[in-house]
């Protein structure tokens, strides 16, 4: 007990369960960085305030400096007594400087101190993520460029619809983690506010300044009610639940990769280094990366319904239900970090088979619709323009033919307004290039899409740029 | 079959229990509004680039116009046979209008036509959801002006920590709910894009134009990628993940309210009209709305965990699991609007009991950090000060006492450091006013609030005003 | 206000938002056969005690014998105002039937009648659902029994692995829905339990006897504590639990029929009966049932964390949030019951093509694993068989073959082990028969489980008649 | 590459960040014990039938034991190169002892072997959690003896509405956890069935016996069909059923605990162990144990909802998605762990007030509902008896009194029924003890409630250690 901090009133130690039970540092040893820098800018701002002695700041700031470069190198021993980063830290400084680190913890609480740590852990490993989904995009853009002249079945229920290019496909993709990638932004903002100087829940007496130290640590603005500042983990849940959206796009992702992947499918194939074996069928080539992913969005949504969770019905101010607020977070950053990234490698290594894709377009029905478009476009209205197609595909499905198999005794037979330039309609090319409306298939709306995607791309280095560039006094 | 729009190559009708689990119209027979607002721009638009006649698109938007009549009077009759709200229009319009009606399903698909609706349907709902939002906020910021000298314990851990501001307690949740209006207003924007001509996958070879009739329909932009079109849920789960912090933000003040109503508190009294009785014990008075609504935080979690459920590892484009998007959407709307509908009174009706805040002050040692910070100011260091008023505290317990009923010979015998002015220092309204640090619970932090939560009020209105004319044409 | 039944001391009406908002008549209504007949066997065990009188109680049982014909035929009005169900059809009879109805709620309250009336449902819906449970295990036996000489390819990693008997495919399933009637027995078990006699929370002073009663309503057992009685609701979320994991099981077999019904595998043909078109494609032939049940899943999984958040952290005893506990189960009721209904419609209806699936097996190397246990079976260590054998694919793939086409030289090249015996041992119908360990995929292997199969239906039948016959004195 | 078992037909290593995903060595090393066992088991029994010399059995037998020390002693180093526990070891015994240690590997396969292991590791986690569950359980009936005499309000909506004894409300937790433990029972016995045999997916061609291997591992069945066995997480989702509803349970207890520790309530205090300060308040003495007990029900729930999420839509047989089985049930065991052991020591070291919960029952209505029953004993109508003691609150409240305060006159202003005993019915005593309906609050109902949780404790101890006896064997 002697070792605790806030021991003063206690007549008896904490037990040894209930105080392995309470200690967070196996996890929060994590944000030692951004502890050891709010530390840093909190002696600079009592000291400019008179709170405490100059002296004592530069013994502060270089005992501090001496302890990073400790954890740094791996030389720190974590103490499941002192519970958290926050003592941990605090407690050898003392012991390294002596009274001047006693002084350090004036006007803040660990309240506030750990919500500033956690708030710049958190836009620090955004920039690190938003590197990792740019990656992603460009390895889709560039799949789209590489196999630009591939088309592929399009699909809805999994049924062949119409055929579409294989680059439209990626390009789907990459408007989905165009979205993620703004939401992300949106998380960046949210984490952006600095909760030090709410102290316990209240404020405090002393004369500080929490903008200034704010402002020195890179953050845009300040809790304006230190009740909330100490009590919020929006910024958290938004930011899972981002990440949910992002996992969920990926297993859609995946589930294709799969399947286009099986022997029955065979659009794609993976890279050796991106597939393991079977320990029994010698065989088998596996798509476990795509698995893996799909299956850890499973994961993601947990940690984003756990810590809906703990937040329901909570009381202000701070209630230490909160202290389960990062594990689920941390893991859910590093599970989307080594997605993306294995996912930005396997989309650059994969093969895309055109033979096989084009295989599967020569025996099917997915120029159906343009049968039926060719019929509407001469005046046949479009619903019963839809029942004859119906008909002709069922007769083709019994005589063993495609539509492109049909005699023009047959088109005539099913409709007078069918000539010979039917046949030109239901060509894969025209069914594919002729969709030209906007963010249709065809290959202008293609074009315009990517040179849309480089621009994103372009705009996305640039925040993540601000971004590591903002944070990088913490490395 | 005869009647469903799709049979041409079936040779058998559907099950009678397929058919029901199919049908959708039930409820998204809510979306007749924007079904015939988005098929009257069509129409216009087909017209405008020569796809149908003038005279169609005449006919057509009478006809849809007169369909619409019938339902606003509760004169249509649905049909579960014709599936969902799409089809209940289109079948009764071509009854009604022939071949034109027949022809307005040209160059769209029930993929576009139905993601059409629900974006929306989702402006529309935001925008009413907005205005209820901003009357808690209102709300909160008159309880916090009307009760601005009422002082509360404010708590960590449930347990009495410092002395707080009433209204700086209500101004912690006007900044949470402050979020959540930016959170809605991310997801307006995120509905604000037209899916529209996307077709039923890949486009159309119509020479349509999905931007004048993205337009028309007041949409700020167009998707680019027509598979992401129909297939794109995001707008759905970010919703869902703002309701679902929000729903959160209101159980903790339920929460808060229930136990401050307890006989235990009693520091306020909700009114007669949100409040129940009890079928057996007629002394109950019971914070029923409070409990409901804490409650309903399951639903909107589980809508949110629900809908992200479904989208998990869907390939491209529609999957009729998708199908599954509305009904927990819908109902997270009406329960937030009805949860906030119902605070926006309770909070305005309710009283709050400044004497027993003020009693229950007076019987604890919520002043206890202000002794530490007295001694800290002297040059103890804090961490030797907290500890001083440990043993203080303890000594108070065991000597039935609070800190002010202390002898001065009994301060200096925990500190030479004390002198009179500890007196003052530890005076709840010193406690409070003392505490000007940006953000705390002193008395010009709380003004300063109270000014910025004014401004924020004016930003909203303007915001769910605009929203609201921009989306008046479907009324 | 005067229609309120505990108004006593209140001085106002409640507001009409907070009241509707309250209201749950409009899904209770589903219980008003369990809560007539509860008042009913309440009213015999007070008259029984001399609490109220014999004439008393012959009233109370005519009037409620009217109320149930009244809303069997639809003839009953619900109020809103009256809140739920009780109230409903208590009020009703008061008006009817005078002083004698108002001495009904003598010795119970609200919170044990809701929990009774809940229990009794769900043991009755219990029976419905098992009853549809059992339809599909005989249509997935059936299949297996009509498909028995049909050999897939077995997959793991969506990979072909090793061939197997369909019908040891459709007995995988047999065997997870096995497993659910067993946590559905769990359930009813749960279920069969009265709370009545517990009152508002702490018994009562009455000299009543609840096991007589509750005997008299077909339970097995009464709670033995008071406050549990009404704050139970593990047996909704076993429930819940039961459902989402039976709920998961049909998303499995769904996703399976969704890619055998792709143009790429063609293993099933769904009847048309169980399939739906496209407003747009006309060749398009949709599984969407087996979509709709997939999406349906997050439905399902969403009700069961609602309740889960709902119950989180409330004190006892009886919270109003606990109301919540009944749409989320109705709902998990009724969309379990259609998907088990429609499936074994489904399962009974669809065609597999052994054509295709032996044509899959002849183009695969899925009887790789019997070359390695070949070689394995002649003295090589498992480990290198299984690194000649990858080779040996290896090869092929390169060489465009498959593993029967090697000729003698070739496997002679790859291990000197190799001897003529080597393409029996590769034959697909040797592949499947040998496997004849337990539980495997060989023909004595399916023979045993259809056996087991049959007698585990003929077990679940007379549970299942036993329950409706237990509570059949609801109907 | 070289290093990996199943490389035979691939052509490239995997690259560095796929084969860090793909590890699950750093925490499946948890299952060495069960993973030995039943590699012990698989070689006895292929030796008993003749597929290995008894010479390597013997060989693989010492050199697996060898292994096991070194793991037991932390002498192992394990390699992530490697991925997982059951590779790792059959690396090491293959270095170790040659082709003997490459032939353990015969008839077998990784997907049975992990789902082998991890039957195993349940079942004797399982014994372990039992008997945490039974430490509760006996502090509940413990506490409920000490503390006999002492009477508190029970609480609906957290108004006061009856008064119960503070046993009865600590035998309502007693029977929420007996509950539990027959969820546990279920789900030993969901656990308790053995999948070696089925090899990858189909069984196998050898002559083995999965029969003999599983009874000499101690389960009591063999799955009866192999594609099930290798897939089923039936038996993990139902353990995280009962870990989320026995997670929630605590959490209720918690709220409780939490909310009678605060200044208002003051009915416990928690002892010093089980307690922690404040970095700042020196006053604050906090119930973190049961706050971090209620937030850490969110963890649960969590990984619930994240095996559910991966599982639904999987395809058979094994996919590498659920590897993902393991971390979310490991840590729900710890958390679930420790939450139970710290709850028996909190329990049993805590202090009830009874003089503070006296005075609370003297100060308040929960004598209200006697008055109406004395009521409705002498003839009226209860609605019309709940009536007038409304409507006598409602009076004393505005007169600043209590039932018991009441003149005769006042009484008999009320209802001329009111009589002298009117008196002798309003004593909390009465209240309390006169509740002897089966299940209520009175003094027999508790004893033979006493007596009944003595019975089942005994009978859960016999139970679990019987669970630990067949589950010695792995030690």
């Amino acid at each position: 007990m002697s070792e605790m901090m806030w021991g003063g009133r206690f007549t008896k130690a904490e037990e040894k369960n209930a105080l392995d039970f309470n200690a967070s540092i196996s996890y929060d040893c994590r944000m030692y960085r951004e502890d050891i820098a709010g530390s840093i800018a909190h002696a600079k701002m009592l000291a400019a305030h008179g709170i405490i002695s100059a002296e004592d700041q530069e013994k502060i700031t270089a005992g501090l400096k001496k302890i990073k470069k400790q954890i740094d190198e791996g030389q720190f021993d974590f103490s499941i007594e002192l519970e958290d980063i926050h003592m941990n830290i605090e407690k050898r400084l003392t012991d390294d400087i002596g009274d001047a680190g006693a002084r350090l913890h004036t006007a803040r609480s660990r309240n506030d101190q750990c919500a500033l740590d956690l708030h710049m852990y958190m836009k620090r490993q955004i920039g690190r993520l938003s590197e990792k989904l740019i990656a992603v995009e460009s390895a889709l853009l560039s799949a789209a460029v590489k196999y630009k002249d591939v088309i592929i079945p399009g699909y809805t229920h999994m049924q062949r619809a119409q055929p579409v290019y294989f680059a439209h496909h990626m390009l789907a993709y990459f408007a989905m983690l165009e979205r993620d990638f703004k939401r992300l932004e949106d998380c960046y903002e949210a984490c952006d506010m600095s909760p030090i100087g709410a102290c316990a829940l209240a404020g405090t007496t002393y004369d500080t300044n929490s903008l200034e130290e704010a402002e020195d640590l890179h953050f845009s603005s300040v809790y304006g009610n230190s009740l909330d500042a100490v009590s919020d983990r929006d910024y958290l849940l938004q930011f899972l639940s981002f990440a949910s959206i992002c996992a969920m796009h990926l297993s859609r992702l995946s589930e294709e990769f799969i399947y286009w992947s099986t022997s029955e499918f065979q659009f794609i194939e993976l890279d050796d280094g991106y597939s393991t074996g079977s320990s029994i069928m010698p065989q088998k080539k596996n798509p476990d990366m795509c698995e893996l992913i799909r299956g850890k969005t499973g994961r993601v949504y947990g940690h984003l319904i756990g810590l809906l969770t703990v937040m329901k019905g909570l009381p202000l101010a701070y209630d230490k239900d909160m202290q389960e607020d990062k594990e689920g977070v941390f893991d859910a950053i590093d599970t989307l970090y080594f997605a993306l990234d294995i996912y930005a490698g396997m989309i650059s290594t994969m093969t895309v088979n055109g033979d096989k894709t084009r295989e599967a377009l020569e025996h099917d029905f997915s120029n159906a619709t343009d049968m039926a478009d060719y019929l509407a476009k001469k005046g046949l209205p479009f619903r019963q323009a839809h029942a004859v197609v119906g008909s002709a595909v069922h007769y083709c499905i019994e005589h063993h033919k495609y539509l492109l198999d049909l005699t023009m005794d047959e088109f005539k037979s099913m409709s007078p307004l069918f000539e010979e330039d039917i046949l030109e309609a239901l060509k894969i090319e025209n069914c594919v290039n002729l969709r030209e409306s906007y963010g249709g298939t065809g290959r202008k709306s293609i074009e315009r899409q990517e040179a849309h995607a480089s621009e994103t791309i372009a705009k996305m280095k640039e925040a993540s740029a601000s971004w590591k560039e903002e944070m990088a006094f913490l490395d």
